[in-house]
């Protein structure tokens, strides 16, 4: 392999295998930082899934690594993130009972369903799929899934127990009906986490500014969670809040490395998750490369899509061998990799080894971690990410556009992530293709003596009796073969007295397999209504795939002219021009 | 109203309440006839759907009333088809055991959860989504439902049980498995019923034609299945094959019309049928309107695809409250109707009153039907519509289009119909917006001293030096904006001289929301990379839209010019041309 192949392949050995010294202070401090960062966030996700808190540690081991390894961002930060915990749970739980060992295999499943997708769609060169993610649709299944999972999380805060339902509002009426049971206590430690996360956020950093500097006091105020966590756990150790106050904790927490797992596969439950683990492949990816194609921007590092693809792919499949869950790159979490100085995949090594070293020996502490605190780290996360606003600007901007994003939000809302990315794609396409479905058409006519033919309607040209000349100016695909049937019928059912219709294929680049069918169609129906369907102006290579399917002969008595004026001259032996439009 | 309004949405009012007496042979002729034809049909598409025999003849009373007098169509005989009842036994084998009192339950529901689709698609005037299942996707779920079709009627060949499973290829192990316990008699009388149907087609009418007119032959010849039954309830009655030689009859048979039936609504069964209905909505329409238009056009009576779908819609939704199954158009039984003369829609009336004195005082008589002839009566209906000569001539039209087709089959016989269809559809959009995400772009410089600006590819122009001039041929929309974004980096990257890029919007006819989100962002990378965007020649309802959201503003230091001369004299004052290309 070239050695720029290889870089491109196998992208470590551009900067791991000749590392220079100068990148590893930043480096390091990002490892660190992003670890305390990640710490809180992927117990919380992991709960979020439906999954024991240490899974979320597991994830963050191996996939992070691998990604570390293969991706093309220097600064992505792979592990669990919250639309994926979401999507995740979503897709399981009509399988299993969430935190059951085997809700923990499916989950592992889904992650090497996730990974074998985004691996195959990678080596493909897949990643234009991508685009089928327009604007709307991304920024409406962004707010609609904040606030589910916002929706999710409040259990937590006010201290009841309500299931999660089939549909995102029997989740809502069941927290509703179990608001009689709060626990204050809970309630009230959750209102202050919220409230203190809100304060590292914005206000803290403001102040710190003005001691150290300004990327300084962003950093500290990025270790907000992790400082709450601790409080939490300290709180819980010297007060007992949990036997005296009843505020549940995490509780059984297993210690050590993740072992080796196998996900269990049975072809039923394989192909019920395919939906899903396609929603999760093309909601992280888009996810991921969005956020490293903004960050690679800043340094100039150019993201390959496709290699993406396939440095999360194995991410994936290294979480569903190695006890993991679904993973891709988060926002929040590469955001500070990248600020606290990360130049290399370095720094995501050095994160999944400091988060293999606390699976290892911090794990017992967790257990006395509050659920509530976990729960208010959630929602402050993705509390932001609710914009309401860019629904106006959109509908502002387009109807179609707007309405897009608003059916995909009301899409999530209502039927769930999966189905409202599925509606927000679905009618996104639709959109496009009833757009792309009327391509323009013009009834053309010679212009004076020349060789050149015109639309009628714009220019004096000349026409003639009997013969109809009609130019497309849009490739023929199926999306709108029947509205050019029906605009051609439509003009022989007009004028009785022509015999010949020639249709100008000058501006048709492609005639795709629906758009012969319906050819074929025409000139059957033209012939029983006494009318020649011709060809005329087509080029090379469409002539070339007609030729394949004798499509000259399917034509006959018509024929294929070389030019509009040899179509006039041949239909018309004695020219006698009618009527000059 | 208006009176052609009324014709057109109403359209028994046109032939109904003005009812021409000349019309009347014709009608009664084709009425009967199609009856005859329809009882078999009837029959064995209601348990190919795995619901008692009864329901089919139910589906065909009703239905046939309400389409016969809101259809747009003449001569479209509605009522059970071959596909859309395997549609059906796929669609509720997971929800209970076919031939269960729930089971009929759920069939009323899918057809009135699929007739409310149509209606409402229909009345959003929203029949273009046919466009979707293009040609080769519909080739290849023919084909390959044909296949899944008769796999399913083997059992009843062989007089075995074989429980269809999951996935197609379940159903044909079950099948396998069981041969070793195969019923001589039952194999015997289905070989002789296949060879009868068979000799009735094709052979029988050749030989009647030398006798009799070839229209009468040929009516002759489409009784076979009626005559084959009367053979077959002969046979088990004079010789009690079924209690000797163990060969099943229909049994149970409820005499009688069909009460009024209400589906049971519950909401996560209704969400669970969803995607099979939208499936059924799709195959049904895009089935009964292709025959609708190609016997319409022989008539030339013109089919309006909205009404279509609303009387389509209608029919199902009587079909719910009337202990019917999902309904549509069907092929051969349209056929029919057509060659034995139907004038009007009172032809569609006549049969559902024929089939309802059926229902009412015959019968009984069907008890004693072998299942073997029902099952002998769909292979034969469906073997002619097996055809892999398309796919190899779609193959060598365009590989793109072959490759559609046979993952279409491949589809549809390894994962269901459904699945196939939605593969299909999926593919062939995703195919499409492949080919159109990669619109023509040119670089382009001033034609000697004129105003005119042509591609530096093919003309000598005048560039200047540190502007880009880039003119892009093609509607910006969520498809191409990220292959822009690509293209138009890698330009700037290419010459680090660069200062200016004028983006020449005289082709873009529509910007959608994602590539304005695109257009911002490039502003915004552009300037980091020291490079000014402004645009040049934008249409005016493009420029009305970028008002709305202030985009000038977002463009800032960049400017948008009415024309690329003005461009050029701007951002190079003294024009100093440096090179021609």
């Amino acid at each position: 392999m070239k050695s720029s192949a290889l870089r491109r392949y196998i992208p470590f050995t551009d900067w791991l295998l000749r590392y220079e010294r100068k990148n590893l202070p930043g480096d390091l401090t990002a490892g660190v930082i992003v670890t305390v960062m990640l710490i809180p966030q992927s117990l919380a996700y992991a709960m979020l899934a439906g999954l024991p808190p240490e899974i979320g540690l597991y994830a963050s081991i191996f996939p992070l690594a691998i990604y570390g390894l293969l991706g093309s961002s220097r600064v992505l930060s792979v592990g669990p993130v919250a639309v994926i915990s979401l999507m995740t749970a979503t897709a399981l739980t009509p399988f299993a009972a969430p935190f059951s060992a085997e809700y923990v295999q499916l989950a592992l499943l889904l992650a090497l369903m996730t990974g074998v997708f985004q691996l195959a769609l990678g080596l493909v060169r897949g990643g234009f799929v991508a685009s089928l993610l327009s604007h709307p649709v991304v920024a409406g299944f962004i707010t609609g899934s904040s606030i589910l999972i916002i929706l999710s999380q409040l259990k937590h805060i006010f201290g009841v127990q309500a299931a999660a339902g089939h549909f995102p509002y029997e989740g809502v009426l069941a927290l509703v009906g179990a608001l009689g049971e709060t626990n204050l206590a809970t309630l009230g430690l959750g209102i202050a986490s919220i409230a203190l996360l809100l304060l590292t956020r914005k206000p803290l950093r403001l102040v710190l500014e003005k001691f150290v500097s300004k990327g300084a006091a962003q950093l500290i105020s990025r270790v907000g969670p992790a400082l709450l966590v601790l409080i939490g756990i300290g709180g819980v150790a010297l007060f007992r809040l949990d036997s005296i106050w009843g505020i549940k904790v995490v509780g059984d927490f297993t210690t050590g490395l993740p072992g080796i797992t196998l996900p269990s596969l049975e072809l039923p439950v394989i192909s019920a998750l395919v939906p899903a683990a396609l929603a999760i492949v093309l909601a992280g990816y888009v996810e991921s490369v969005s956020v490293g194609r903004s960050l690679g921007a800043r340094k100039r590092q150019a993201i390959d899509p496709n290699q993406e693809l396939v440095a999360l792919g194995a991410a994936n499949i290294a979480a569903g061998f190695s006890g993991g869950m679904p993973v891709t790159g988060g926002f929040s979490r590469s955001a500070v990799n990248f600020d606290a100085g990360a130049n290399t995949g370095l720094a995501s090594l050095i994160t999944a080894g400091l988060i293999a070293l606390v699976a290892l020996f911090l794990a017992p502490v967790f257990s006395a971690l509050p659920q509530v605190v976990l729960g208010a780290t959630v929602i402050v996360a993705v509390a932001g990410l609710v914009n309401f606003r860019e629904l106006l600007r959109l509908w502002r901007y387009s109807r179609v556009d707007g309405a897009l994003m608003g059916l995909t939000i009301v899409g999530v809302l209502g039927a769930g992530v999966e189905i409202g990315i599925g509606l927000g794609v679905g009618m996104s396409v639709l959109a496009f293709l009833w757009r792309t479905s009327r391509p323009h058409m013009a009834v053309v006519g010679r212009l004076g003596h020349s060789e050149h033919f015109r639309n009628v309607a714009r220019h004096t040209v000349t026409t003639y009796p009997g013969v109809l000349l009609v130019r497309i100016d849009e490739s023929l695909y199926f999306g709108n073969t029947r509205f050019l049937e029906d605009q051609l019928q439509q003009l022989i059912a007009d004028q009785a007295e022509i015999k010949h219709l020639v249709f100008i294929a000058s501006a048709v680049n492609s005639i795709d397999a629906s758009a012969l069918d319906s050819l074929e169609g025409l000139v059957v129906k033209f012939r029983d209504a006494g009318v020649t369907l011709h060809l005329a102006e087509v080029k090379g290579p469409v002539m070339d795939r007609l030729n394949r399917v004798d499509f000259a002969k399917h034509l006959k008595p018509g024929q294929i002219f070389l030019s509009a004026h040899q179509a006039v001259e041949t239909l018309t032996p004695h020219p006698n021009p009618a009527r000059a439009a």
